[in-house]
């Protein structure tokens, strides 16, 4: 059997990272993009400016040979740092070796460079400014609108991937397979982002290496590093009811608002009132579907597939191993459909056990990160993590490994029981010992 | 305020039932059908042939004055018939009262009086072979193509009802908008529709007033009477695997299986092979979405709301209930979209409340409802009914009351845990005395 000529929709993260990976593997590949060529100088906004980067990333950009390039303009975060409603910090290493971080990358930056990579090989090509406005599911081919010219193009692929994200126009085609089970879920919180600039004179005006988190329960602001000395903050607020977004009408609102609940950042933000009711409030949306892949003809990755909050900071981590994945699936499958269906069936379940982790997490960030018990508990975890073989907390599993997500899970729960009856035991054995102690 | 003009795409039960409410209150109303005109002779197919009519769809068809003339066609079903694997039958009422019974009802039949009850009123027409192919949202408008002269017609009404059903094309317009939750989910079983023909001479083969059920644990078969002697008989069994449509190609394997499984059926069912071979395998499909309206242009009722499971037999019945609603709510409220947001809010938990009782209901119906404990449980359940003031099953006040559905839930799991403690204490008592007893 010859190699299927690969129709790759959406040259976002995951798409232009698939560009690479079958490029390199020797497809014909090209890749369609509805967005004009950043390049091109026209502007292209709507999604978050920076992402944390972590070792399923890394591993995909590995595999591609631009890990390095990538990680030499990240800005590492090894820990969180709490700011507290008085100001106060604290910072809480992400694990027991100071050495593991997470990397604060820029998202403009990085894709641009996973296009020019794709592009550069002969066997890829990439359009701009088309649209997929149709899809051929049984032939496996897209009919997408040159925004340009208006013209009508047909991809000429047999098999079909849509990487183009949580709207995607592929899966929306497939919703109306019969048996095509679907899930878009939105959060009653949205989030906005607002920039605190580099120092006069350049550096950083508050700790480079963390990202920054300013937990208020019900809501919270987080920040993170840019190489320029900025920060990117994003704050995630109900878009209405207490503390909703919809409450700070006014100038004296916002201001007075923001003196309140994080008076400790309010003097490195001169443009807060501007960006604040310039910035959108945009919304946060979970995607669940099944099956991911349609016959040997479609198959669908990163958000198109599996959309998720970004509180894990694993939706582009899960995106490129989906790369990863498919990838691998394509080399070790000669039929296409066996290809496909393996990889469809083995990352659904990594992604909604994802999708879950993420949700809880938001939980975990505003409500608990500020508190004493969650210091308590993450510094029982290295602890643990330091001198209990085989003992790995939850995040360290999913950030630092490349443990399947719904495997990182199990294994969380398994060894939460097994420390409770440890401690238990421990318990009963310190009690019996005193009782052995004090008897006559 | 003047009455919006309402057009209602749709006219399936719920959307005919909600043009006779309309009508009623004198609403200019245009009803449009994507199918032909039953009366014209041409075939209408894909969808159930009878249903279990019940309290909450009786309480709607009373309103609009249909209830007497609907129920004189109807064969009553008090209670449930089992069909053991060996052919033994046993009988369960639905009620301690033996005059409470559900109905079986003709879809196509009931359909019809309800298009005919709003088509003689001045004030309602109604046009079928139109399909809806675009959504005006904000207008509250439909654009419909005539299927027969291929014309585009634009609906003339400021407020715009979607009764067209589970896959309704009114919800996926919904569904593209900012942060409108949706859900499509399959089960992995299908259902196939049989027939038992009414007896030589007349009459019915199997016994009349009952629901049939032949429960198999991971599968079931069911039989619901009409009118004419004969029997609709449904097999919900999985799509493939074990016990699976799949697994039965040949005329041999299906008359085989069914002398199996239900060899007491066979007998009555003379076209059972043909019938296998012909009619189509369809699928099972929940749908959940919220809110259920726009602004005030756009509501959404029935199927198109809220598909469910027809486990628990009140598809229909709840559909329905949608209408009565939605027509209390605009008789209540005079501004438009408080009526709609009043509608919506109260109606998507009851919705979510039956699609979990429904899904519940089929490992009940097939797993449970042949088993001694099953028999055991529903024979306190009628002893407590009848002696225990206050004390109601989830199943009478599911079909026999109007209370809403979520609150049958809550009230159930109220009762149960005050049944639980109450035989906890007796057991406590009952010990406590057997000991003093005992005591020297």
């Amino acid at each position: 059997m010859s190699k299927p000529r690969v129709t790759i929709v959406g040259a976002g993260l995951g798409g232009a990272l698939m560009a690479c990976y079958l490029g390199r593997a020797g497809y014909e590949v090209e890749l369609f993009e509805r967005r004009p060529d950043p390049r091109s100088g026209k502007v292209v906004g709507g999604r978050s400016i920076n992402l944390a980067l972590s070792i399923r990333g890394i591993h995909a950009l590995h595999e591609v040979g631009l890990a390095d390039q990538v990680l030499a303009l990240a800005v590492r975060m090894p820990g969180r740092m709490i700011h507290a409603p008085d100001g106060r910090l604290s910072y809480q290493p992400y694990d027991k070796d100071p050495d593991r971080a997470i990397n604060s990358v820029s998202r403009a930056g990085l894709n641009q460079l996973l296009v020019e990579t794709a592009e550069r090989m002969p066997n890829v090509t990439v359009r701009f400014d088309h649209r997929c406005q149709d899809v051929d599911l049984d032939g496996g081919r897209a009919v997408l609108v040159d925004n340009e010219s208006g013209a009508e193009v047909r991809s000429t692929g047999d098999l079909l991937i849509g990487a183009d994200g949580a709207f995607s126009a592929i899966r929306a085609r497939m919703q109306r397979l019969d048996r095509f089970d679907y899930q878009q879920a939105y959060l009653a919180h949205g989030y906005k982002e607002l920039t605190i600039p580099p120092a006069t004179g350049g550096g950083f005006r508050i700790e480079r290496n963390a990202l920054h988190i300013w937990p208020r329960r019900s809501y919270m602001m987080i920040a993170l590093p840019n190489p320029d000395g900025s920060f990117t903050c994003t704050c995630f607020w109900p878009f209405s009811g207490p503390n909703g977004f919809d409450r700070l009408q006014t100038d004296e609102q916002i201001m007075s608002y923001f003196e309140t609940h994080f008076p400790d950042a309010v003097p490195h933000m001169p443009t807060l009132v501007d960006d604040f009711k310039t910035n959108p409030t945009s919304s946060l949306l979970t995607v669940r579907c099944a099956p991911w892949h349609y016959r040997d003809r479609v198959v669908l990755l990163g958000d198109a597939a599996h959309a998720v909050v970004p509180f894990y900071g694993q939706g582009m981590n899960c995106a490129f191993e989906d790369c990863t994945e498919l990838n691998r699936c394509l080399q070790q499958h000669v039929d296409v459909g066996t290809a496909l269906a393996s990889y469809s069936a083995a990352r659904k379940e990594n992604a909604d056990a994802l999708a879950d982790l993420a949700l809880h997490n938001f939980i975990e960030m505003r409500d608990h990160s500020g508190s004493a018990a969650f210091r308590a508990r993450k510094a029982i975890e290295r602890i643990l993590h330091r001198f209990v073989p085989g003992y790995t907390p939850l995040y360290t599993m999913v950030t630092f490994t490349r443990t399947p997500y719904s495997e990182t899970v199990r294994k969380a729960r398994h060894q939460d029981r097994v420390v409770l009856w440890a401690l238990l035991s421990l318990v009963f054995v310190v009690g019996v010992a005193v009782i052995l102690a004090v008897l006559p």
